[in-house]
């Protein structure tokens, strides 16, 4: 879907960035001839200083400085490594190439996104559920458009987040000001509602003990836990929204991972399309994560309280803040929607689903008790009573593994561990024999 | 720089689809079986429900279907025509071929922006001025990058609008909340300054009749009036923000059209760096309006009330609300900074000044006072004492060209028109006798 905050894919370029060096480890002040009366921006004073990923990126740094020569895998970052379908990059760089002609070369395209792609979106993903083009819009990912979903909705709303959840959509609640202040001692924002989903409820809330908010943003298959929201759940989701007079925002960025009859999309529950947008991305489906592309589906039956229908607001957002996403990158996206291109990203797909069968296996073989991997490229571990840094540092000491600490999720990650299918195999497979050898 | 609004390059397609009918020329409300409870974002209900772009289309539309015939020319948009030079669009597809590859295949960039770009673009566009590459940011654009600075600012900062001006600046002031409500007899929003900048003033604003404000949002070469800030103007400027503490957001998109000896950045002047950032763009400098690709400079000495550096906060906004622009776009934006590549956009951007140069010789020959032109993509028209939006029409029914109405820029726009030099240029000479028959 998309990256968590910073400092992931180039890690160590960003280590020796001066700026984020600053952001992530101290600010370090020095007076200056002259500051500026502009206050600083209040929400963002209350984003927390350390975040999840620059504090991996210092782990792994002093890790290598003590063990200059170890040979890290990184199985932290849920970045894509497979090569994209030849299919989809020729028609990438036929379409660049074409640029430097008169017949070719395309200006300003349309914000909402290529009209050929949009029918191809709704076609691939939506044919059964009644999607239409003009309820498309195309993205430079999930993670931009959950910034615009943001803007749309304003500071005003009460939003929900599952616990644990992807970073993205708590940080930009903090800074269109809809979260209120941090409790540093639970780690939760005041205003936001935290929705425990985990083993012990199936991976999803108890909504019956869940407080009614505006907003609901819902991940499935999920980003960190890996679990895929089953038909029954989801039609209790979109009741409850219903009943409450809320909008879903459903992430399906991983929906493609799914094998199961777990839903692909929200809109296959009826009602859903006056309740629900969903957001969605080609990073992880067609190995997109540097392209840049994905969508977003408003439909036109969802409206605000006084009845003016959402897609207007998200029209105009989008118009205003975006200017589409790159031409070449979108016609990258209809080549994977093509019969021979869809074939070659789902081979790629299958491939990371492999990956998380071998270390599903592999903790298995050793009691661990792990979640996910099934309908997602992340598997994630239990360690019952431990501190998620601590056994994240435990497995970077003794077997030269970067996972993700279980709380950089929330505080409803802690005792756990994510880890990312996301690698070319023979790392997957040393991964394998390496946590068999320090657990066995 | 980029596109006004909605429903410029792709007009018929967006005048045929319900979403932008919707929008643009009213909205058909039906009664839903269900309405959401989640009210809506009472900033966007400030913004004027007619956009400047989308009456556009709608009159072209009327006048075709009025005339069929008619061969309209189009110089409103002001988007890009003319190819991109071959070694810039061999250098994306040949990035875009190596995704297919396991050598040539890459994920996640940095959000920042890849490094090799952002000191290529410290190197070629402020190399007098001391930039560095840690002060660039890569976007998908100025107008997205706007947007993104807005999020940074917050809802609570007082900010200040040449007028006439691009209308992204008020519309994203007024989305994040600090523009107050819409004076519909003035056409003004009550909380934001505007800066009246004709040619009684040398389209200069008079800056000891201008209120202090948190933010100015200053284009130069401007947007839509073509005038380039002199040295001394901006001199002014930059001492205005300095004695008040504010923070100049300048927009130097149209910068590699400047001629004579006006100042391609703001940090041209000194002590700039304490007070402003820069938002640029690739689009009109290499005609990558639809390639999607921009920068922003925020140095490191600007800094809140607190002392708290800007760059910081605005590193934290791109890190959550955007995952960096096209990898195959940053690749094509490396070759436009080598030195072939550079020729070759500089040859385009000539001749967009040679279109301008035929269209303020054809105005001069009818004497009809223009200005701009000389250092910017854009002639200013002035017909005195006349509503824009009918000579608007005169010129769309006599003539056959479209343009834009310079209201629609702001009040301080009425009486003008602008007419955008991008086009091939038999359109632009084609234009230039039209003109001259209906005016002579």
């Amino acid at each position: 879907m998309y990256k968590l905050l910073i400092c992931n894919s180039t890690l160590s370029d960003k280590l020796f960035d001066p700026g984020c060096l600053h952001t992530s480890f101290g600010i370090r002040k020095e007076k200056k001839d002259h500051y500026t009366n502009v206050p600083r921006n209040a929400n963002l004073e209350k984003l927390p200083k350390g975040y999840l990923f620059p504090e991996i990126s210092l782990r792994q740094h002093q890790h290598l400085e003590q063990h200059p020569d170890a040979s890290l895998i990184s199985l932290g970052i849920g970045d894509t490594t497979e090569p994209v379908p030849d299919i989809v990059t020729s028609r990438m760089a036929d379409f660049a190439s074409g640029l430097s002609t008169l017949e070719g070369y395309r200006g300003y395209g349309a914000e909402q996104g290529n009209k050929e792609l949009r029918k191809a979106i709704a076609e691939t993903f939506y044919k059964d559920v009644n999607v239409k083009d003009s309820e498309v819009f195309v993205s430079d990912g999930a993670q931009c458009d959950i910034a615009r979903l943001q803007l749309l909705l304003g500071s005003r709303v009460t939003a929900a987040v599952q616990d644990p959840s992807f970073p993205g959509y708590i940080d930009t609640s903090v800074i269109i000001g809809q979260a209120g202040d941090l409790d540093h001692e639970t780690g939760r924002y005041h205003r936001l509602e935290y929705m425990k989903c985990g083993p012990e409820n199936k991976f999803f809330p108890d909504l019956r003990r869940t407080s009614s908010t505006d907003v609901i943003f819902f991940c499935s298959p999920n980003n960190p836990t890996g679990h895929a929201a089953t038909r029954q759940q989801l039609e209790q989701l979109v009741k409850f929204a219903k009943d409450n007079g809320s909008i879903i925002v459903f992430d399906s960025a991983y929906a493609t991972y799914i094998s199961d009859d777990s839903p692909r999309s929200i809109f296959e529950i009826p009602g859903a399309k006056e309740v629900a947008v969903e957001i969605s991305s080609f990073s992880k489906f067609a190995g997109f994560t540097g392209v840049r592309l994905g969508w977003t589906v408003v439909p036109s039956e969802l409206c605000f309280s006084n009845g003016f229908p959402v897609i207007h607001d998200f029209n105009r957002v989008v118009c205003t803040c975006f200017n589409g996403a790159s031409n070449i990158a979108q016609a990258g996206g209809l080549a994977c929607l093509s019969s021979e291109g869809f074939e070659g990203v789902r081979t790629r797909v299958n491939y990371y689903k492999e990956n998380a069968e071998i270390l599903l296996d592999a903790l298995a073989s050793l009691n661990i008790k792990a979640y996910g991997g099934q309908n997602a490229p992340y598997v994630w571990v239990h360690f019952p009573g431990m501190n998620s840094w601590e056994v994240f540092d435990m497995i970077l000491e003794k077997a030269n593994i970067i996972t993700v600490p279980g709380c950089g999720f929330g505080p409803g990650g802690e005792e756990f561990l994510r880890i990312s299918a996301f690698g070319h195999r023979e790392s997957i497979l040393e991964a394998a024999r390496r946590l068999k050898a320090l657990f066995s």
